[in-house]
C-alpha cells in the first residue's frame, strides 16, 4: 500500500478543485474526466481508497468534500485519511516567514507526514519555493546528494526529456549539478524506460569553453561521473526539442525560464494557429481536434508533476492553476514514483559512481 | 548615404549564398525573392548601388558573384565595394585564437571599416562569439555603456518584444544589466516606435526577492533608472508571450536559452502541427497555407537580425544558417538601424538618466 499526502490547501483554485482531484483519482467509475495518459512518463499509479491522506483544515477539507460531486450525489470521506493543518497561508508570505509563522501549514504538515514515514509522497499545488524550503529542511537528503532539484518531463520531437532543475536552487554550485546529472539518469531510467539515458549539459554553444565558468565546470565533473549515463556535452534550446538527449541538466533559474519559456511558447503558438486556421477557413470542429491534440502534447499536468529529486520520499509539485484532473493525475504520478524505487535507484547509482572514481569523489 | 560591411566568409553555406543576399538587396526588380516584410521593426531599409562593401577573399568574393544569378545572368561587381580579408577562419578557432593568429580575417576586417569610419554598419553571419569579441575590442563603448549586448526582437501575443542581452556577455554585472534596460529602451522606441517602452527584468518569480543574487540587485538598479522607460520588475516565461513588456532584459546565459529554447518549441510545435493537419485530413494547400503564416510569424530572420548594442557603429548578427533572404533582410535591417540614430538615442538616454540620478550614478 501507497500513503499518498495531498496539500489541499495549495493551487489557484482552492481546496475543492483540489478535493475533487482526489474524488477522481479514486472513483474508477468517472474515468471520462480523467485526461487520457497515453504518453510515457510515470503516469497510471492505481489509487485505492485509503490511499491518500487530504492535508489541510479539518473545515476547508469538509467542505471541499461536501461540495465535491461523485456519481450524482456529494463526495464523502470515506475512502480518505485527513491530517489536520490549523495554519492557514496567504500565498504572499516568504518561505522562511511561512516556515516560522506557521509551523502547522498544510505543507509542513504533509512534508512531517512523509518524515514520519506515515505517507510515502507529499503531493502539492502550493508555493514551490515553500514545499522545496520545508522539504529540504524536514527531509534528509539521499545518501550521495547535496542538494535537492525539481525535475520535469517535457515532450519534444521524438519523445519526452527531463529537465533539472527548473527551480529548487538557482545558484548552484558544480557539484549539484553533477548531483542533478545522475538523479536525472536514474529517474530517466525509471520513467522513461531508457536503459542508458543520454545527460546533456545546458548551454550556450557546442564547444567545450563556451558558457560562464559554472557551466565548464560542470561540463568536467559531469565527464568524469559519466559511466551512470551516456554524457553527451553541452547541449542548446534548439537541440533539446529535437530530440538531442534524454536528461538535461542545468541551474535552477536557467531551468526555470527554460520550462516556462516553452510553456509561454507552446500557449503563443497555439492561439496563433487557431486563428490561422479560422482565418483560412478550416471549420470548426476539424480545428478543434487539431488542436485539441498539439493541446495536449504540449500540456505538462498530462505528464502528472514536478518531482523534487534528492530528498527521502517522494515530493511532488504541480502547477499551482492546476484543475482537478491534473491534480488526479499528479497523485498517480507519486503512486507510480513511490512503485518505481526512483529514490533507491538514484542512491544505487550515486554508490556505483562514487564507487569508480574512488573515494571521496562528488564531494 | 549609409555603407555596411558585409562579411562574405561568415555563415554556415558559404559565400555565395551571403553574396547573394546582397544581390537580393541591390535588386529591387527581384522583389519576390525576397521575404514580405509586413512586420514591425527595423526592417524595410532600402540598399542603393554602392552601399554594400563585400569583406572577404578576393577571390571567394569573384567566384561567389560569378554563381550568383540576376536577371538570368551572373552578378557582377558593379554595384558593390569589395575589402579584401585575406585571413581565412575554420569555424573551429576559439575568438582569442583566431584575433591572434588570423587578424586579418573577414570580421577583423569588416570592424576595422566600422572604426575607421569607411563603413557605418557590419553584417555577419559568422562566428557569433568571434563578432562580439572583435567588436569589444576594436570598436569604443558608447558614452555611458559599459559592456555591449545583443538584442534581438521575438514576437508574442501582442507583438514583438526585444530581449537583450542573448549572449555577448554570459555573466555580466547588475549595472550591465541596468545598461541593457537603457539600450533596450532606447532600441524599442525606434525600431518598436513605443514612447514608452515597459521594461522587464526576466525572473523566476514576481516577488521582489525572487531568483538569485544577479537579479535581486539588478531589480534596485533597474528601478532607479526607470525614469528612461517605464519598469515593469520581474518577468517570467510565460509573461513574456502574452506580451507582458517590450523589452526583457536578462544576462546572456539565460537570454541564449531563452532564445533557442523559443526557436526549438516554435520548430517542433510546427513539426507536429503539421502532422496533425495531416493526419486529420486537412488538404495540402490549405495546410500549407496555415503552417507558412505560422512559420513566418516564428521566423527571426524576419526581423532582419540580432543587434549588438552599446559600441559605436552597428554590428548586426546573423543565425549561421541564414539563407539568402535572411541576408538581405540583415543588410536592410542595418541600413535602417544607422538612419534610425539608434546609437545617439542610447547615448541621450543614457545621459538624461544620468544626469536625473546625480554625478556617479550607473557606475
Amino acid at each position: 500500500m501507497v500513503r499518498i499526502a495531498l496539500d489541499v490547501m495549495g493551487g489557484d483554485h482552492g481546496p475543492e478543485v483540489v478535493v475533487r482531484g482526489a474524488v477522481l483519482a479514486l472513483s474508477s467509475s468517472d474515468a471520462d474526466a480523467v485526461p487520457k495518459q497515453d504518453g510515457p512518463g510515470l503516469i497510471g499509479g492505481s489509487i485505492e481508497a485509503g490511499d491518500i491522506v487530504l492535508v489541510g483544515e479539518q473545515d476547508a477539507i469538509a467542505s471541499a468534500l461536501a461540495a465535491a460531486v461523485v456519481d450524482g450525489g456529494p463526495a464523502t470521506n470515506a475512502g480518505f485519511q485527513t491530517a489536520h493543518a490549523p495554519d492557514r497561508l496567504q500565498g504572499d508570505e516568504s518561505p522562511v516567514d511561512a516556515m516560522r509563522r506557521k509551523p502547522h501549514n498544510s505543507i509542513a504538515v504533509g512534508i512531517g507526514l512523509v518524515k514520519s514515514g506515515e505517507a510515502d509522497a507529499f503531493v502539492s499545488a502550493g508555493s514551490t519555493g515553500l514545499v522545496v524550503a520545508t522539504a529540504t529542511l524536514g527531509l534528509r537528503c539521499l545518501e550521495g546528494i547535496r542538494r535537492p532539484g525539481i525535475a520535469v518531463t517535457v515532450r519534444g520531437e521524438k519523445g519526452p526529456f527531463i529537465v533539472l532543475d527548473v527551480g529548487a536552487n538557482p545558484q548552484p554550485k558544480a557539484v549539484h549539478l553533477q548531483h542533478y546529472a545522475l538523479m536525472g539518469a536514474a529517474y530517466a531510467r525509471d520513467a522513461l524506460e531508457i536503459a542508458e539515458p543520454r545527460v546533456g549539459l545546458m548551454n550556450i554553444g557546442s564547444e567545450d569553453k563556451k558558457g560562464h565558468p559554472l557551466a565548464r565546470e560542470a561540463r568536467e565533473l559531469l565527464r568524469a561521473t559519466a559511466g551512470g549515463y551516456r554524457f553527451i556535452g553541452n547541449v542548446e534550446g534548439v537541440d533539446l526539442f529535437r530530440g538531442a538527449c534524454d536528461v538535461v541538466v542545468c541551474d535552477g533559474f536557467t531551468g526555470n525560464v527554460l520550462l516556462k519559456v516553452s510553456e509561454g511558447c507552446a500557449e503563443y503558438m497555439l492561439r496563433s494557429m487557431g486563428r490561422f486556421m479560422a482565418e483560412e477557413g478550416v471549420d470548426d470542429g476539424l480545428r478543434e481536434r487539431v488542436l485539441g491534440r498539439l493541446a495536449r502534447d504540449v500540456d505538462y499536468s498530462e505528464y502528472g508533476g514536478a518531482l523534487l529529486l534528492g530528498v527521502e520520499g517522494i515530493v511532488t509539485i504541480c502547477h499551482g492553476r492546476s484543475e482537478a484532473p491534473a491534480i488526479c493525475n499528479a497523485l498517480r504520478f507519486a503512486h507510480r514514483a513511490v512503485g518505481a524505487r526512483v529514490n533507491e535507484h538514484i542512491v544505487e547509482l550515486a554508490r556505483s559512481v562514487g564507487r569508480a572514481a574512488g573515494p571521496g569523489s562528488g564531494e
